[in-house]
């Protein structure tokens, strides 16, 4: 099998046709496929059903002599805010228990900047003239969107295999509009990089001019592993304050891809001068969470460990739907030459780069043959990826026979976009 | 039994010696005991905890076609709406069920006006130099709580039998800085006054001079009679789409009150213009609500029949409490003439006013007594009660023993504070 680039025009034009003849047939099966988002498949649901039922009795409510069905205890269930603090490796004190979603805890975060500032801020960031962030990309569109609501700059920093261009981020956090950056340090979104130690280091270790800063540590798939064993990582409030830096960084996680996606427990862990003051800002805006939610996952994950068992059984459902991603791509893309992609351990995604100029079309593509993929160009700020290369492949929710599939298609799409594009 | 404004100083002298002993000898007791928040006994939770094993096999989870397990369905499940829509009078459309708090959602509603504006603003309203807020009082103190954190300047509104004020409110919208109201109209936080179909009409007709003006409907009791059968209400949504004013409002409710306080569901409900501003702005925040606490809802209320057969239950647990409440203040207080109170219906509490200048006195006598209540003054904007008069009692959550001995405690603190006043 030869790469595309090396063909000869003819040889292009051949294998185009034969390319198209295939695609029109899986065209015809009017196929309806979804590997848009990272969402958990009914397997792994149905496995963790079981915690629903596990509070029964009204004795099963007490926990931590509290009563979790009444109003009370606005950072969270003593024993959750534990639970969490294991698993990051931080101390209880430094957790906040919430709602069921992480990621409008995060959105909370930054609109508190906006309303009322930041700990250490001179003013309300709505106050300022400009806003400037550090967006390592590609990235999860999501944390994008926030910014891009509150009318942020968003600066694009290039993803290295260790992390974001610290060389990069160095040198823009001189400017003192830049406040602050979005990171997903372990098993980034999408392309599953595992940030490394110096990478850490650098972070937790950085200057801004701006001295309220706000470092947004996404640890979304803190113990998401799908290949291999739990890969311990650092606490990234001890790194920061071994430079001084406690006050920057809130980290963020949840168990909506441990228990349930959007009905699970999510939290924020940040310095006691944080949480004293962060609390007094949403003392005002809500009384307590579901502290009924937080004590079926303590009950039902009891701890660390028990997270790593489950985890596991998880990665028995998810690692063979990689596998069966990173085959197709090795078998159908890889000889042709038209794209390259991360061979991630945890995570939720396979992040592909085609050849410059086709993420678009291959889409399209996709999308036409009956199979949704996420929008290319949605891993970067303002939706615009400067090579129109980077798509994510979000493998989790389609069950293995429509799997195979829907890699079928987006094979066949990638090759006839690179194709037409050859051939234009 | 003489008032106390009848007597002379030395039978007053009299009647303090009397109850100076009354009091030290409870302050003895070294009591325990809360009337502060309106908290929901251990007996409603107790009854309500049958909703939650309610979800048991997997096929429990789909409904409305939708697996209530995974992300999606940002504005609720449909059935869930549907529910609502029922209790409000108002279309499944016009509703967004959200998380477990009704005063996250809106928190959330002041915060977007300020970051993003309303769907009519000409800017956000921290671009304003100043935001004014009409505040019904006595009122719902985390409401001016919520105005207080944004900077509002607060004007306070005396309440009537029927209401607000409105001869005064339909002075103050003539200003231009006046952005909004707080109103609990039925039941109302704390004086259980339910609004006149005269006040409402003329709410939902208002015309403001700021077009943006936003009317905040805390319908927070709209099924929460004890005394009594369940009271029809007008739709508010209706009402002031009658006078063109469909996008003033929104309205706000939550099951705190009928199955869990912090664990319930919570929902907004507002214009299909409203519905689609705010549902771009909350696509960027949040996901999906938890449909899985939804869904136990829906299987376990099913309709307005089942909600009101439900309050029906709340109402032979709490209405002996009430009752209680009512004749410790006619035996105890009425007779010396120290206080006066509403007799409600419905809702969550009893507001007294006292004499003018001792309820301050009072509450500190309370305390030191062992007996937590609502803060004097915290019924209106920024904590002062310019007649340091009203006192909220809350009598849902202590078990109807401590109960009597709470009521005692309050009504020999009132005595004593009014004793001391006159006599000094």
């Amino acid at each position: 099998m030869k790469k595309y680039a090396e063909m000869t025009r003819s040889e292009l034009e051949l294998e185009r046709a034969e390319v198209q003849a295939k695609y029109d047939e899986l065209k015809a099966k009017k196929l309806s496929l979804n590997m848009a988002r990272g969402k958990p498949g009914k397997a792994q649901l149905d496995m963790t059903s079981e915690m629903m039922d596990i509070l029964k009795s009204d004795s099963d409510y007490m926990c931590d002599g509290i009563d979790v069905r009444n109003y009370g205890n606005l950072e969270g269930l003593p024993s959750c805010r534990a639970l969490f603090a294991e698993l990051l490796g931080v101390k209880p004190e430094n957790v906040f228990c919430g709602g069921t979603a992480s990621l409008q805890m995060m959105y909370d975060t930054i609109a508190k900047c906006y309303t009322h500032g930041r700990v250490n801020s001179d003013k309300p960031w709505a106050k300022l003239d400009k806003v400037k962030w550090l967006c390592p990309a590609p990235g999860y569109d999501r944390h994008f969107a926030i910014s891009q609501s509150f009318g942020m700059e968003m600066i694009t920093v290039p993803m290295t295999s260790e992390g974001p261009d610290m060389d990069l981020v160095e040198e823009l956090i001189r400017d003192g509009d830049v406040r602050g950056m979005w990171c997903v340090p372990k098993y980034s979104n999408p392309d599953g990089i595992v940030y490394s130690a110096e990478t850490i280091r650098r972070i937790a270790s950085m200057k801004p001019a701006a001295k309220d800063f706000l470092l947004m540590w996404d640890n979304a798939y803190c113990v998401h592993e799908f290949f291999g064993d739990y890969l311990p990582f650092p606490d990234i409030l001890g790194e920061c304050a071994k430079y001084g830096n406690e006050d920057m960084v809130f980290e963020f996680a949840s168990t909506s891809k441990i228990t349930f996606p959007g009905a699970g427990v999510s939290v924020f862990a940040c310095s006691e001068h944080n949480m004293e003051y962060v609390k007094k800002l949403l003392t005002v805006q809500v009384i307590s969470y579901d502290k009924v939610n937080q004590l079926r996952h303590v009950r039902y994950l009891r701890d660390k460990a028990g997270v790593l068992a489950l985890m596991k059984r998880h990665a028995a459902i998810l690692g063979p739907k990689f596998r069966c991603v990173l085959d197709w791509l090795d078998r159908e893309i890889a000889p042709r030459g038209i794209a390259q992609w991360q061979k991630p351990n945890g995570g939720y995604f396979v992040s592909v780069n085609t050849m410059p100029g086709i993420a678009k079309e291959t889409w399209r593509l996709c999308k036409e043959a009956g199979l949704t993929m996420t929008g290319a160009g949605a891993t970067f700020p303002y939706g615009r990826d400067p090579k129109d290369s980077n798509m994510r492949v979000a493998p989790s929710l389609p069950p293995t026979e429509q799997l195979e599939q829907a890699m079928e298609v987006y094979c066949i799409s990638m090759r006839l976009a690179a194709l037409n594009k050859l051939l234009a």
